[in-house]
């Protein structure tokens, strides 16, 4: 067996291992029973120190250092491995463990520091958390930025100044159309009772129609929706508020993007490095663009208006326009996880500008909450009211998720750049929402992207798609467009 | 460390493992899409992999050579890894190999005769299951019985010419009982619709009634049913025919019995060898009393007769009586999964029989067939009509399970001395089973049995229950008293 084989032949088990530790994964969260949870806690852990010795294992160095990859496939799946293999070995075991002890605490700690509304009690928890990332970040970024190495694990080949050079261009237009829009008429929101049966069953059918293969998936019920897994086993998940169908309708779509582009990839790469998205960044491209620039489109509203009628009986709105209108409200609000197409890019820029420094030591634990609402007033006009919808709103920094939040606002941006490339590609872009026919958009985005996997990095991945270099113009470009049109700006 | 804890950390990281492959099959049983099939199998085979890695690594030998047990728990996990270690370090790699190649070959080549109803077709793959097997048990025997030596992966410290004794007792006064019930009236069957929710609502209702814990469990349809998982997560599931409520209510109490025993092991023990049942043979012991001496009892059938009625309205039958009657009919059949209490041992005695001639080589493949017909007519009094409904109707030989059919009938035997022994603690236990007041019984397994797991042989946990030595005649008492009453014989 010629030295690359046998190093795949390894690197597949290590791969379908990991598989079976997602499946685990999906398992806790939409099925398990919750007395479970301990003992469950103790199967995870078992598998994931296989995993960790596999992907540290000395004979993998061994097999990086020689082989020799036959075809572009097998250079990619090296250059993923060694990339994984080195960053895995600059970090001390001590370090790892130390992570590995600190991190339920932590999100314990801020669990009840979020219920309680006390800042003070989680930023010694913060404090120590952020510490140990720092040190993980400079052992692997070997002088280079501690912060951008640990950006690495989520978006390769990418770093922080180039992130923030984008998202500052991107701010005060972002900040100027919230301004604008905040300050004309909202429109009416859907109202009614919508039970959960129903919205399950259209769910199904929209997922469908956005080319997720339930033969080889499933969807189900779970507090966070998420999806999980590769290739033939990718199951999406969802969640239902019988008073708000968007809620159900929007999370399936957003995690049919995660979930086609899973089931898109090349067979010929399953359960390989290479067999599944590129990053988070371009994950959460193919989740934004179904949900909101196709999902979220006037022409696609129209149909959608027609489905749910049918579905629910007669709506109470007005006309496809007015649910469109509905579909696309703004208001305020404080939640990341709630905000519209507009406000969601400035959560994620705040974070990123604050985590940036807090890892860099430019900005003090102690100092975060403030810096946290200065800047919430400054860029979305109203202050914070209390800690659980300001600084201790998200779980990331609790669990050591730095670096993390920017692949959010990318993945937004990367959508905006897929989203021109496929208008200019399919002319009857608008014809065919109208009539619920998404196989072209979604057919070209598997053409053009789902199906390479990991096999160009990120921002090839996307350029390679568009015949262009992402950037945040044509995201802008579509926002202030959309928008102003919706607004009457 | 001393060398028990460090052994058993080790063993509880293994144990861990092998829930979390456990739960991968119940995933697969149940909730996997369909299309993951193949991908699957490579998730598992990774997973069995890590396992056998772990069972047979030299490390354990070296602790086990030299560990000292601090109590009677810790002797009784040191008794259970010696001989799973010594076992496994018998088979060559080889033979394993071999016999994992095979078996879905063998598997797939007895579907096909099966449809085909071509028992030469699958003659061939028989022969080489026998041959790999009997080798695999030669080499674990050591000059020993190689059946015996089978037999004890399902059923240890138990051996096949004690066990062949038992049978040979029980046989004639079982052909005897067949005889004189077939040649009585048969009482109705019970006829209608029951629709499947109701049926399921009735079977959660049943399950909690018997004891199980769905906040460590949880109850699903599968088209075999099966129980799975260890300790706080022990999932169960049961099927649905509309027009036979039996089939689902007594498959639950059946998967119910196992799935108590394995959520009953002391919390001590989760997570190391005796953490579980004792054997195969006990465990049915505990599906079957479940099932069978309670469920099946006139006392129990009075209370299930009013909650049938609750559930579906009125039963198109008479009265509880012959309800009771109803649920225990005896009819002439051929297959060993329908059989009612009298014949089912019939069954399993003729498979004991076969199989051990099978792999001690005094009986051919080639003979199987007809070997199958002769004492199926002897026994049963009515001649095969199709090799589906004989020779080819059990997948057990295709997949290499040879010594595990007795452990059915084991399970049985125990089943009927732990309710004689119940039915001496319990005086009042009818007057309970009418109430719907399972607790008395079920409490009194758990107590006498369930919370030791797998801390004594098969044998001495039945004996330490029962107060007495395991025989076959509380059983054969048991079954020619109840129907003779039934039957009027």
């Amino acid at each position: 067996m010629s030295g690359y084989n046998e190093l795949m032949c390894f690197v597949r088990q290590t791969e379908a291992l990991s598989q079976a530790a997602g499946r685990l994964g999906w398992d806790q969260q939409t099925v398990m029973p919750r007395g479970a949870n301990a003992q469950r806690s103790e199967e995870m852990a078992a598998l994931e120190e296989v995993l960790h010795a596999r992907r540290t294992d000395p004979r993998l160095g061994e097999w990086l250092e020689v082989a020799q990859a036959p075809d572009e496939a097998a250079a990619a799946n090296l250059r993923e491995l060694r990339r994984d293999y080195a960053r895995h070995a600059k970090v001390p075991a001590r370090l790892a463990a130390e992570l590995a002890r600190l991190t339920p605490l932590a999100q314990s700690a801020w669990e009840d520091a979020r219920a309680a509304g006390d800042v003070a009690a989680f930023v010694p928890w913060l404090s120590q958390m952020i510490a140990l990332r720092r040190e993980e970040g400079q052992a692997i970024a070997d002088g280079g930025d501690p912060y951008d190495a640990l950006m690495a694990d989520y978006e390769p080949e990418t770093d922080s100044a180039t992130v923030a050079a984008i998202f500052d261009s991107m701010r005060p237009r972002l900040v100027a159309l919230r301004e604008s829009i905040l300050g004309a008429d909202t429109p009416p929101a859907l109202t009614g009772q919508f039970p959960q049966a129903e919205q399950m069953r259209l769910s199904r059918k929209l997922a469908e129609q956005f080319g997720y293969d339930f033969t080889r998936g499933r969807i189900d019920l779970a507090v966070h929706p998420f999806s999980s897994g590769s290739g033939d086993d990718v199951r999406i998940t969802t969640r239902v508020d019988e008073r708000d169908p968007f809620n159900c309708l929007y999370s399936t779509l957003h995690e049919v993007g995660h979930g086609a582009y899973e089931q898109g990839v090349d067979a010929a790469h399953l359960l390989t490095p290479i067999g599944r998205g590129a990053s988070m960044g371009v994950h959460e491209s193919q989740s934004r663009i179904y949900e909101n620039q196709l999902g979220r489109s006037a022409s696609y509203c129209y149909w959608l208006f027609g489905a749910m009628t049918s579905e629910f009986g007669a709506l109470a709105i007005a006309d496809a326009e007015a649910f469109y209108a509905a579909v696309n409200r703004v208001t305020k609000g404080y939640i990341r996880t709630e905000a519209d197409e507009v406000q969601y890019n400035l959560h994620i820029m705040l974070r990123f500008d604050l985590e940036r420094a807090l890892i860099r030591g430019d900005l003090s634990p102690n100092a975060l909450e403030e810096a946290w609402n200065a800047r919430f007033q400054e860029d979305f006009g109203y202050p914070v009211d209390k800690p659980a919808n300001g600084v201790l709103q998200d779980v990331h920094w609790a669990v050591g998720l730095f670096g993390y939040f920017p692949t959010y606002a990318l993945g937004n941006l990367y959508a905006g750049c897929l989203h021109k490339a496929m208008r200019v590609a399919l002319p009857d872009l608008d014809a065919q929402l109208r009539a619920g026919d998404l196989a072209p958009a979604t057919g070209w985005l598997h053409e053009n992207l789902q199906r390479f996997g990991a096999l160009r990095s990120p921002r090839d991945t996307i350029a390679n798609a568009c015949g262009f270099a992402p950037d945040a113009d044509p995201l802008m470009v579509y926002l202030e467009e959309k928008f102003s049109a919706l607004y009457r700006l």
